[in-house]
């Protein structure tokens, strides 16, 4: 390409300080060093990390940076990395390159290969999608088939796996069980339709936006609960609906209290909570005995999935139909309408809206 | 015999009320009832869980009351119980019957079989241990060998089952394995063994009293941390220790802070931290990245254990050698010592007493 080896000059979204809306500027995108790919960015989703970063978190990673991490492109494949202890034991998709408890790694070396008026612009997540052209360090690149539609298929790079994936692999739901899914966004809906595709005989679908419960039907939702529309905690709702409680339950929102109900309403003796909804501001917690009596208490990022092996196999998946993805998709935009997407978001007025850098 | 269908006279230690020394009393002992057994008590331990009734709890099965359950006995063998959906299920050793969220089952109906001075004393943990004789519900009661020494086997009916269990069946500790047991008292000592049992490689032991360094040792353990000794967390203690974090980690102690740590200790992507210590009077609690990042917390009530089929081959293992139990037992006192024996424990200066009531 004409371009190997120089800098590429094109738009990007710049976050450029938390609570303030992101700016379109002009970035430079540095040729990738050793490890790294640089990429052309097709098509990515809005997700709720990147407006935890912009809005409600610590700020481990910075600003000014470039979000957005929920991506597909087009690139050049390189060379495999080194495999990790985590990367070789089946139990865990965590990798010591791609994500430590501190920070998500950049590139191969902790600096970033974005600038913006001669000023470094920080990357986001190890990817970057809200720009034209993005630089990853390949432990963070998976390769998929060449005939997948790049608009549709990026939902896997986050939401749907993370949702899909808690229930089949970090719960693994069994055939016939029932199951709770706390909160309707994309990772929810993904964790229902794990659920009835691994054959769960209920799936209660749990929000305080009813609004949400006919997409959630659509995934495979058999019942649905508002906890705002009983007196009683919404635990002891799902136990009388169920002889007891759920043999699974999801967190699909990142709240501690939520986090708590999750737990509760889970059946003594066997029933498993997974934390599938991220926060880091506050602690969850509940009572002993709610562990003691034998239920589990687990989470998982991405559901489970190794990212370079499994995302390829989810893109086959739903080019197969065993897996939806058109509908998720409520909102298609460019990406000068990036800080309305957030604002959707944040209002619960979309599913997953697309930003399509393709034009 | 010649008291069937007749009262009993007896000696028995009565608590009256909480945070008062135990009475010893001549109690009557009603005759059973259908689906009930009554039961010679040969000799029983004493474990934190009566302390736990007398001292600290929210006294949730009521005063005056006859403490100790974890007990070894003569009896005439009555019928099976009917089953419930929780003892036909292999993943869980609760039963409807013996044990429900708010109080462990009486005797088949929700009297008592005591009385002192014409009044009625309440049985404690569907037992009642501290009275030469009582009278048991009989799912909780275990028909064991012949030839064991009550003795001894007496202390598989509560602590060392629980610990044992919960390294072996609840935290499934494979060969090879890092564990760390917070907590040294007989049921960490116990889940030492678990461990060793199941082949872990290395054994860390954690307690801010190190005069339980050398007893551990003999169980198995093979490092020995107190952490008094570190300004840092001890879970960043353990990390340094073993590369990351231990796979596996038991919390016999019954404290939240050291629940949390238990779980902060274990590594990211595959470690499982066990509640075992008792209480229900706080919450535990965490940060969600310690779930997400893959470790799963759980818990369980007597190791797991489904009591009716496993004590008699626990009872088994350790008549064969294949587990220890004369290493736990420090003290023995007759009955009317009931008092000191609590002392002791309060003050840590036991690890096992057994009361001995055969004369």
């Amino acid at each position: 390409m004409a371009t190997v080896g120089k800098v590429i000059k094109c738009q990007a979204a710049v976050a450029w300080e938390p609570n303030v809306p992101m700016v379109i500027e002009e970035i430079e995108v540095a040729p990738p060093q050793a490890n790294e790919i640089r990429i052309k960015v097709i098509a990515t989703g809005v997700c709720h990390t990147d407006l935890y970063h912009l809005f409600e978190g610590k700020n481990k990673e910075g600003f000014p940076a470039v979000l957005g991490h929920e991506g597909a492109g087009v690139f050049k494949p390189g060379e495999n990395s080194q495999e990790c202890r985590f990367c070789k034991c089946p139990k865990t998709n965590l990798c010591d390159q791609s994500w430590s408890s501190d920070r998500y790694a950049q590139m191969s070396d902790t600096t970033t290969r974005f600038s913006c008026r001669g000023q470094p612009i920080l990357q986001f997540m190890g990817t970057s999608t809200f720009s034209e052209y993005t630089v990853l360090n390949q432990v963070a690149v998976a390769k998929i088939h060449d005939d997948a539609p790049l608009e549709r298929v990026c939902l896997l790079g986050c939401g749907i796996s993370t949702g899909y994936g808690a229930a089949i692999n970090t719960a693994k739901v069994c055939p016939g069980s029932v199951c709770a899914v706390f909160g309707l966004g994309a990772v929810g809906l993904a964790a229902v339709m794990g659920c009835k595709n691994a054959g769960a005989s209920r799936i209660i679908a749990v929000d305080i936006n009813e609004q949400k419960f006919e997409k959630a039907k659509i995934f495979g939702a058999t019942d649905f609960v508002n906890p705002k529309s009983h007196k009683k905690p919404i635990s002891e709702v799902l136990a009388e609906m169920t002889n007891g409680g759920v043999d699974f339950s999801m967190e699909c929102v990142g709240n501690g209290a939520v986090m708590r109900s999750a737990l509760e309403s889970c059946v003594k003796g066997w029933g498993v909570s997974v934390l599938v909804g991220w926060t880091d501001v506050q602690d969850f917690s509940a009572r002993p005995i709610q562990l003691i009596s034998g239920k589990t208490w687990k989470g998982s990022l991405f559901g489970g999935f190794k990212s370079k092996d499994s995302v390829p196999k989810l893109v086959l998946d739903y080019m197969a139909g065993r897996i939806m993805l058109d509908e998720f998709v409520t909102h298609t935009m460019s990406l000068d309408q990036v800080n309305d997407a957030v604002q959707l978001m944040k209002t619960g007025g979309c599913i997953r809206t697309i930003i399509n850098l393709s034009k």
